[in-house]
């Protein structure tokens, strides 16, 4: 195994020219964030002047990010950075919960929230969604999950709602579930891997006691990097000091990013406040390009009109082309890379997510264009 | 807050020179690994091919990294990517131990392990160093604290030995500890922040049960990155995979380093394994160094003859030169980087510790002579 490393030395990346996925549109890094990553590569180059505490480095300026301008964009009282948004969740359950407690979660919640959950020996009751075609999450839903969880003797100590979730890109009624869980004096943990960095938040106004975001997913930096932002009541537990070593937070180690994913983080952040400005627009696209798709026969699950990028389609005719195509069910694929786009998971051909995140209007139409000319190049499957 | 975002956008980073920061030494990349933090550097882009599991990716070759390289390199039978030592101990301890248990560990023991207990909850008993100035850890050391746990009626699911530990850069003798450690009935992990990279080593050959490394310390990879390595026995438990979520491994969150440290570390590889072979050289330009530093009244602690790059002085003759020098204590901060050198930490002067790794014996003649002046440019202090 180890004679044979050459592979290892010039890995170069294989990408179309146009991607759509979901999970990489809000990561391409501003050319700022680029000249970051190369002047902070080297390990342990964020630490040249640490007195001791990550959030505290004044050189480059951590702290004032930390404290400062990530408290004010977030909507929250303390804010830390994470490895990411799953860390993120994993840290506030394992400080907030204890072991066999329950944890109540919206039906769409991204894997990683399960994980969390397990890890921390959580027991999960999940707030259903409406099903086939709106996928909504209702208040309601959050209550009744509660009092589930109230009938198994258990103790409810979070509540989480992805927002949006991962699959249809869902924007439930934040404020009106955060009411609900108060109600019960659960906290509510809002999941803004997808929305913080993309678009308007604040966890303060949407009554939200924790949030998590993710820089590699939605912040234009290079991960793993996220930020792991709590009111004042629970940020004293998340962030609690240790007993024994001075100024070291028990749930984050110590130190998290302690290397140049925080320096992307920091200095893609003005284009991404930025970027944000211009959330309007960014919906505006995807609900054309969403209205384009369905001309072509597919359809458009989740919110509609959508509110987010990041849109789930079901195509049955694809689904039926496939039945017949070469290669099968990697037709689609396979087309669509001949024609320089990705990101839509191969395999995948009756129902998918994508996202237009970013992407030109132009870009949009070269898509469009793509699909008309697969759907038109396999004719038997139109009728 | 928000209205000054300038500063964050063209962050330079001001480094000496010469930098002996032991944290630092072993975390420069290699042109490989620069190169790859270019390719790779958008949030996300490891994802590219991914069908579910981080360290199964093909394209870029992490599997065969992960599951063949790494396990033969470190010389256990799994192998996972973490976001570096700290949370190595952590997952280790999390998965195999349970709240309220105890853990032994090394008096000179890293703060990240104490930490990674704590938010484990498990208590800790040490095993006491030989104090100044060799501070050896002992076999004997490990069975006294062992028993010492007992007494507490506590049940000791994990042992510790930091190898080399951050302070002295001492190397116990860890065979013995392992096999007074698996007399009790307990694992052995290895925290190898300061060797795996920089050193020969073999998990097996010394007996250890898990081992951690650092890839932003020792192994010439951006940060944050880490690996953790277990026997058959524990890998079992800590990289279970989740009750509900296909393929996804809990302790891990699912995936740990998605994004660009993670083709540092193996871009970096081919290069670490060959500097491993001149590991001799190494210990040889440290004790010289030490030598050329005592001939200046200056003391090295810990190992003698000193068999790693981390060394720890004694100089009792700075101490003096602060009391009078005008800024105190930071006059060999300010002296030093004058000179071009760095690393050693602002305001210390009575002892400190710093690393002579990958250093040519040209840079290091450099620093002897840069203290020598330092030493002479304060008559008043010498006699």
């Amino acid at each position: 195994m180890l004679d044979n490393l050459v592979k290892l030395t010039n890995l170069k990346r294989d990408i179309a020219e146009i991607n759509l996925d979901p999970l990489q549109r809000g990561g391409i890094l501003t050319p700022e964030a680029r000249a970051a990553l190369v002047e902070w590569g080297d390990g342990y180059s964020v630490c040249d002047f640490c007195a001791g505490m990550l959030d505290r480095i004044k050189t480059p300026p951590v702290e004032e990010f930390v404290h400062g301008m990530l408290p004010e964009f977030l909507g929250t009282d303390e804010v830390r950075i994470t490895h990411g948004a799953r860390e993120g969740k994993f840290a506030a359950m394992h400080a907030l919960c204890d072991k066999g407690d329950w944890v109540v979660m919206d039906g769409n919640a991204h894997y990683t929230t399960v994980l969390a959950a397990e890890r921390a020996g959580l027991n999960i009751e999940y707030v259903p969604s409406s099903g086939e075609p709106d996928y909504a999450i209702s208040e309601e839903g959050y209550a009744e999950a509660i009092e589930r969880a109230y009938e198994h003797k258990g103790n409810v100590s979070m509540a989480v709602l992805t927002y949006p979730d991962g699959n249809y890109g869902n924007l439930a009624d934040a404020k009106a579930i955060a009411d609900v869980c108060h109600d019960y004096g659960v906290p509510l943990l809002l999941n803004g891997a997808y929305s913080v960095g993309r678009m308007p938040l604040n966890a303060r106004e949407l009554a939200a006691d924790i949030i998590v975001g993710s820089g590699h997913k939605s912040m234009a930096a290079s991960g793993p990097v996220g930020v792991l932002g709590a009111s004042e009541e629970y940020a004293r537990t998340i962030f609690r000091l240790s007993s024994t070593k001075k100024n070291k937070e028990v749930e984050l180690l110590g130190c998290t990013v302690r290397g140049a994913p925080l320096l992307t983080l920091m200095a893609s952040f003005p284009a991404v406040l930025e970027r944000i400005r211009h959330w309007p627009d960014e919906v505006e696209k995807a609900n054309s390009f969403a209205d384009g798709l369905e001309k072509l026969g597919l359809k458009q699950l989740g919110d509609r009109p959508h509110r987010h990028d990041l849109m789930f389609f079901m195509a049955e005719n694809l689904y039926q082309i496939s039945l017949g195509a070469k290669k099968g069910r990697y037709f689609l694929y396979r087309d669509l890379k001949e024609r320089g786009i990705s990101g839509i998971k191969p395999g995948l051909t009756r129902q998918f997510k994508l996202s237009t995140y970013g992407l030109s209007s132009e870009d949009l139409k070269k898509v469009l264009q793509a699909f008309q000319e697969i759907i038109d190049s396999y004719p038997a499957a139109i009728g």
